[in-house]
């Protein structure tokens, strides 16, 4: 079992090594507001469970296996936003939500939004549908606020 | 701030007491799985913050606010079951992930995901094409899955 903790990193390790080839301490210290000293410690646990591996002169190097698990949380996170993204929810709330979300969401749930959110995509006439009906249901609770004032 | 912990107590308590009138420490730990030692540290904590008192003859009681914040938390655990269930996810798999999702979910969000079920359930045709959508994808993936066997 991963903790949420081990997840984020894998997620970051991952992202790191796809935009810079290689994932150093430092960055992953500083992209996950965390201390040198606690990534050094979660790196050993990583490294216990074959997920990462040292390498003299690259650095942190993801394991196939911690790939693997580093791509699809990237993957899940991805997915989330973007079905937050559709439900029009604040870009800053989508960060927030997606961060706590994200590690209690099964796979057959992800899959489940996923397909939420390309059925949108090609069904455009109920993704509007659905728009208007939220509208609709603001507007009434506006309504409903301005009239108890 | 509450913690995941104290949203799991402020649901419980407040279905005990809807249920039974009363919210006994020896309840309240066996439905979490949990020791009463813990429940009694954690009544601690929430008579601090001002949401339970312990009264002589009737036990924990929720205070205004302890209440009104149980009744948020039941509420938005439901209507998480109610949208997982729409998706159509295994019971099993909707308690699971509602027990994780729930804290992480803020108000935004889950008015959206509230919206949507009300959206589909007013609007049947929308979610009998979605079904059938995830029918075909299930399909194809099976397609797939047996063509590289
Ligand atoms: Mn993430
Ligand atoms: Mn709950």
């Amino acid at each position: 079992m991963l903790t949420s903790s081990m997840e984020d990193y894998l997620e970051k390790i991952y992202e790191l090594m796809r935009e810079k080839g290689y994932a150093r301490v430092s960055d992953i210290a500083s992209s996950l507001s965390v201390q040198p000293s606690s990534v050094t410690k979660m790196i050993q646990k990583l490294d216990e469970k074959k997920l990462v591996t040292y390498e003299k002169y690259r650095g942190i190097v993801l394991t196939a296996k911690g790939e693997h698990l580093g791509k699809l949380m990237k993957q899940r996170h991805k997915r989330l936003e973007e079905f937050l993204r559709m439900l029009r929810i604040k870009e800053e709330t989508i960060q927030n939500d997606v961060e706590g979300i994200e590690h209690h969401v099964s796979p057959a749930t992800m899959n489940a939004l996923n397909n939420l959110v390309l059925f949108f995509q090609q069904n455009t006439d109920c993704l509007q549908e659905f728009n208007t009906f939220c509208d609709e249901l603001e507007e009434l609770n506006q309504d409903l606020d301005s009239s108890n004032q």
